[in-house]
């Protein structure tokens, strides 16, 4: 298996904008990411859910406060809503969230749901002799090109465990919790994320995004502008209609207005990687701030461009790197997902010139 | 405990349409609904979710075929998006759905759609190897005045079983199933329904709502257009936000796009009951077709009035028939809800008279 | 022409709340209301657009300052989207109001528009070389029963009268202004207006709704909870799908995300007098706070329901006050629309008692 | 004036699917396009709204039936409200256009509304007496950094004559029309077109879309994948937020449903360009189908992708149009927006090699 790089250390242009330390979502203060990742058994599908299994669970706390005390202002887009996520229509009224932000397969969302429902009892004794109760926000991808996912292996303990294991970065990326069985393009997918730093009436703030990559066609898949779907040798193998999960987090003092305008403009990043948001695929962004509902530094609306540029290169470089650190794995009945091949990509990256190389001569030069 | 009648029974006006043969949701033909109710233990509540137990799964299978494979059109609007209901975006974005409904508690929202997987997986074995996945769609109230949610009493079997026993009608009413434990305007609620009869370009269909009705202050509760709430003796008790979950079926072959439209004339039943949809009041409408997609017996849209009108009264008569079945229920920690005293109702409703009776003399008369 | 007199001067019962000085949007402070009001004419529909008239326009300023420098926080409901308001998108988007509010007839959006226009270029020299444009806001109802809607017998400089005359309360209603023309119920309609004062945390604030009132059908309408439109004796005549448009004031200082949400309960109270939202009727709700952006004595989400309920009361009795208010008039082609008869509907409403007085026994009493 | 190409006579990529005959909107059979460009004067800008003029309209025709008798289904998305575009929330709520849809300046629609009228009026004696009325629509963008907005230059009568103008293609692009004086990128912007041609089942449609391109930044600007807004040695001057319309066509029969999801995704082709959708940018798709209502070759959800790949291609490309094809311009107070300099920008494309040309050292080759 070759060794894996992420774009950014390969020097491939990403955007205008700096980076955080890590590059990742953890760049956001007090954010911590957690991961269970369940791997066991090959071979052809088992009877009854016993395997093979391809399959996690991916935890991220946004801040360390008790979230159900003291909630986080947050703003969610459905981009395309083919998608079984748990926790949206609480988040689109009320504008905050009071839950950890879970991420596993399309089936095992009620599992991990009642895991985060153990958690949040324990922790919060008051519940169930409230005026209100934990809004469970479970998002979720069918991974079910290479995992069992009938067999429903992703139980409530592992969400639990994915809470207790959340720490900071730099995250793994690429076949980690969530992520493991997860296909993008046709070629490995999973967990990617990226980071920006933006700067905001003498203050500096950080956003940072954590993708869960699951989408679309081979032929479709653009790479830092190079339609390198159309250019690999590699041979497009079984599609399923999957799904992307966009997880943004600022410190910024953003209000849930604000947020709600943040999370439209990762379908923007989205885009630049060749997304067409096809039919079957649940393709969600929601957007979270970390900052107290205290903080008055109030931030204009005319002020949120350059977070909205953080979001667009933030999302689109979360995805690529969610492929260029997915490495290749079998799954179940012999199902094959290739890693992006890396230096193939850079090769064709680089040769591309804006299609002149393969393509009639240009009648200007 | 006094005889519980429903108000149509009683003589009361509830409307100008006609209603189906047994006024409930399964006057649609082929609709079926099951029930599990779960009342166990009293007193105090218990340590470690022993109880005492209110509550219950109700479940609602729009028609006899394999929904998976036959989805039904559906149409759904968030009226208050306060509530936990999981399935919501694939509807929105879709337009059908393929999955029975459930109702349930707040906190089991996710052991009720492991059961719902459960039966999704054995009828279909072709899950987990296909484009499409279940969307699971349960719903869900607050029942905790009176039910030891924390206990997450109903169990994935219960989701099972409540399928298993779904029939035709005439359906319980009442404190059954997800209704055990619901309070609804500080009295007792729970499941209601009522059925309209509409005719168009010389067909008959049926339209059919069932609520599950768990919102609201004493005070504001409306009857028959006379504001019981402020004129009955009763005390108004311990208020927690509810909600309501409206869901409604029809034989009629409308699209996607005029089941929405029908979804969101539901909120304006409703009103009629008093409702002005609280903070902390999860209020959603589903609206479901069961005519096959392939009937092309299109109603246009200038037609629709009177599914609109079937809407508006059956939603309405539904949160009242909640009111006027249930029954006084103690519950946790000596709460106890008690049911809508309905001689007084009635006796207040006759003497009301637009309000003059109590207020001052009338300048015209 | 018999006397018309408001509900509430009548004794009837309209809410638990109290209501203002005026019990019209100008209890508002700053808020400013103006009409210009087009009669003339009478007989056969006159070719080329002649007449006869009934139509004409009502400016509402939420405060004197000037609005493209100091917006108006806001929030919009799109009830029905069958209308051709102008302005929508804009407040949906960035929640606030930078331009008076126009209502009109269907046609004359773009006459009155052009009015607006004029108004905001003369009071802001910066138009045109700005970051900004204002968002002008003209709602409509189609007159067109009793007016010659094509000959657009507003324009642009009765726009602007109206906006010159706009002053204090009390305001007029029923034939006034845009109002001139309406029908409500087939009955007449116009323009209505209520207020409600709202005690939150200590503080006062108050709450007013004006309604342009011209939708539904007779068989309908319902008063003070009575179907009135079953009862009355009158006939119905010509039915055109109308429209309602509810425009909300308020000073207390609520956010954007609040306003929408405020905006969201005036179905509620529409749905109180009968309204089943019929195909066609374009309602449109908009909730406009003209605390100043800088005002920070913020209102809890947990606060909102009195003014849930003061903007449920306040719609609903604002399209009676247009009911009982308007008076009959003749159009163009001999057509009538008659006034709601006060006396009639008074007694119907004290003999009503729950429908009890002109059905079956009751079978408990 | 250098000679302008659009950017696939010149070879560059842009995208896999193949394009219709024009490659523009009028690919779709019966689609019609006329412009009314108006530039008069130079200089300073003179008092009382006299010039210069920089502006116009243009009008789209889907199909030569009456379209108030026999609307076209269609489908809007809200990319970014800040906009005030006329029409659109009888869209979203009813699925179908009306009339023929008009494009002009902010402070024209209005002018540009009262000519549309007048042209229903003419057409149609039924209105004013008829259940339904038009729905007018008219989109707009700001094009005040060259022109004279506060003089209203476009005049009902040009709305008219753009009408009458409308003929097949090619079209006109760039300097055209509501195109005259717009502004892309801080480059000169206008009107830009492209098409592609789907096969569905056996059959061949054909999709166009029309992009008045008005937004932006120079930094954001990306042209085929390659960030040349960073590239290029031209000096971005003044920046007034803009906004994009875009207009799309096909005649495959399409739900309005379905309209609605396309319409969604010309977000996406927008990101290609380099868009962050910025505060201020209102920008707005509007997907219409020209199959007549009755067509019944239903297209199925899961055939949509080859139509969101064609929206995708076409919105880029048509965005990228304008650009190409848009000539340098200079408007009032000797404001100047240059053409995009197409052997720069072909050159800095050919050199790109995903920018290894000028940073570090690929460490991997």
């Amino acid at each position: 298996m070759c060794k894996r790089f992420n774009p950014r250390s390969l020097g491939l242009w990403l955007g205008q904008m700096p980076v955080g330390t890590f590059n990742d979502i953890t760049d956001v203060p007090g954010v911590k990411v957690g991961n269970v990742s369940l791997v066991k058994g090959e071979g052809p599908l088992l009877p009854s859910g016993k395997g093979p299994v391809r399959t996690g669970v991916t935890a991220i706390i946004p801040r360390s406060d008790n979230l159900y005390l003291h909630p986080c202002w947050a703003g969610i887009e459905v981009i395309n809503g083919y998608g079984k996520s748990m926790g949206v229509p609480f988040i689109q009224e009320m504008g905050y969230l009071n839950c950890p932000l879970m991420l596993t397969n399309t089936l095992s969302v009620s599992d991990v749901a009642h895991g985060v429902i153990t958690y949040m009892l324990q922790q919060n004794p008051e519940i169930g002799n409230d005026a209100r109760t934990p809004n469970v926000v479970v998002m979720e991808c069918d991974d079910s090109f290479l995992n069992d996912i009938r067999g429903r292996h992703v139980r409530p303990w592992d969400g639990l465990l994915a809470l207790q294991r959340a720490g900071g970065g730099p995250i793994g990326q690429g076949n980690v919790g969530a992520g493991v069985g997860m296909s993008c393009f046709q070629l490995k997918g999973g967990i990617g994320s990226s980071s920006r730093v933006v700067k905001s009436k003498g203050r500096i703030y950080t956003l940072g995004m954590l993708a869960l990559a699951n989408f679309g066609q081979l032929e479709d898949l653009i790479i830092s502008g190079v339609p390198i779907g159309e250019l690999l040798t590699i041979q497009a193998k079984g599609y399923i209609p999957g799904s992307l999960i966009l997880i943004g987090l600022t410190n910024a003092p953003l209000t849930r207005w604000q947020l709600r305008q943040l999370a439209r403009r990762a379908s923007l990043g989205m885009a630049r990687t060749g997304s067409v948001s096809m039919t079957g695929s649940g393709d969600f962004s929601l957007m979270v701030s970390t900052a107290p509902f205290e903080d008055s530094n109030f931030i204009s609306d005319w002020d949120l461009d350059e977070f909205f540029r953080a979001v667009v290169e933030a999302t689109a470089e979360s995805i690529w790197n969610a492929l260029f650190l997915a490495e290749t794995m079998e799954g179940r009945d012999g199902h094959v997902r290739q890693a992006l091949p890396i230096e193939e990509t850079i090769e064709l990256i680089k040769a591309w010139r804006g299609g002149y190389y393969n393509r009639n001569p240009f009648p200007m030069s």
